[in-house]
């Protein structure tokens, strides 16, 4: 038996997450939705859809376009304001990202982990035509990627274990383990066409003062132009890098950040 | 009688409005925060408080800065460029914004309405250093200023009763009716040191294809700034910038909106 109150809370968290997970539906290419097509992908009642969306009108962060879709509202742009000054790379890790793209003529990500996902928190684009585009803020699986293999490097069995169930072919825990011990001895991870084909990463750790890894840096771009020389070359730019970024902090909140 | 789906539907949506609630305590100035001082700033028990940040830290939201602290998190990176282009000004907004700021000299902004807020979207600064400061995403109350009485145009006796509760001195509904009236018979709002003494502002409405009020544009500076002679010259020029924009949209999502 459950009294009111615990029905009130299990309900209200399981609300706020079908809300964010609304939100997310949003993107830059599918900026407009309608209730009824919201409720479709989202696999909610219609009912449901429609009073969280109208909890968001309310809240401003959606916003009626006037013909019964919604588009991103303006109480986002508080958020964004304050993303941009809570993320800002911090002069000196701009400084070493930049050097990297010019020594290695390829974009470079730091990427942290939140939850069971790694997101790109900064960015130095490349310069050639041909790049690997991933944006600020993207949300990309952990259970690929030579991003992945860094940030995993504390990870317990338990947390591997939901890494490799979110991922669409079989892979066991034990085989991402073993890649994980590898980049950790390597000193950093290199991978190929491993969640996409034809593209390729070499990225290294980012440590706190306990030694934890708090964020991994590093470059991507079209297996072509990573050779196995080019990679001897990145990789030990991107050790290098790595080793300054872990100096000087990634942003205003990485340095010191105990890892969870 | 409440069944257990009523009960928890209730909660849900408090549960989703006191989450973003928690999340408007982070402020650039503010940006990190316990569990304890969450819980005093905003009147929740302990234990609600915890629930709903472990919430937003599962979905990278919040960040735990390793001191028992959190701080905004990369999940609002995302968001961040959903708001940025929802609401990019249009290139023609922009170029009206510029002229309106070589004009006046002063800082000029575009504000929607946003439930009881008015919200800056889009802003062009001014060039002088003594300015009235407002930043893209504030939201600010409906109860003062000239671009409330510009977005007020069309509310109806139970919005502007709401607007005037929230207000902190006591003022009348059909007061703020009687100012509203004024701007629309003048084509344009004009206040001085109405929220915040020694600030002025000059605002317009920028309507849709109906002739409904989608937005504000304006200007805003100091008193001493907007004398007589200066107001009736500033205000000419901001009904001009106010018909450009009407023609040109504002953004991609404010064109052909249909009032609320």
């Amino acid at each position: 038996m459950h009294s009111r109150d615990d029905v009130a809370e299990h309900g209200g968290v399981r609300s706020v997450l079908r809300t964010l997970d609304l939100l997310s539906l949003f993107t830059e290419e599918t900026s407009q939705w309608s209730v009824r097509e919201l409720s479709e992908a989202s696999g909610l009642a219609k009912t449901t859809t429609l009073r969280l969306v109208s909890t968001l009108e309310r809240s401003g962060l959606l916003w009626p376009t006037g013909s019964g879709n919604y588009a991103p509202g303006p109480g986002l742009l508080r958020w964004s304001r304050l993303a941009g000054s809570a993320w800002q790379p911090t002069p000196a890790a701009r400084q070493v990202m930049g050097d990297l793209v010019r020594r290695c003529g390829e974009t470079v990500n730091i990427y942290v982990r939140s939850g069971l996902h790694r997101v790109c928190v900064a960015q130095q684009e490349g310069p050639q035509n041909l790049r690997h585009v991933v944006r600020v803020g993207d949300e990309l699986p952990l259970w690929s990627g030579a991003a992945s293999r860094i940030l995993l490097a504390a990870a317990d069995d338990a947390l591997l274990e939901r890494v490799v169930a979110a991922a669409p072919h079989r892979t066991s825990a034990a085989e991402l383990r073993s890649r994980i011990d590898r980049a950790r001895a390597d000193g950093c991870a290199v991978t190929h066409g491993e969640r996409e084909r034809g593209a390729s990463g070499i990225f290294a750790p980012v440590v706190d003062e306990k030694g934890s890894v708090v964020a991994a840096i590093g470059i991507g771009g079209p297996t072509p132009r990573f050779t196995d020389d080019a990679v001897r070359r990145f990789a030990a730019h991107v050790r290098t890098a790595a080793q300054e970024v872990s100096r000087a902090g990634v942003t205003a909140h990485l340095p010191g950040r105990a890892e969870a």
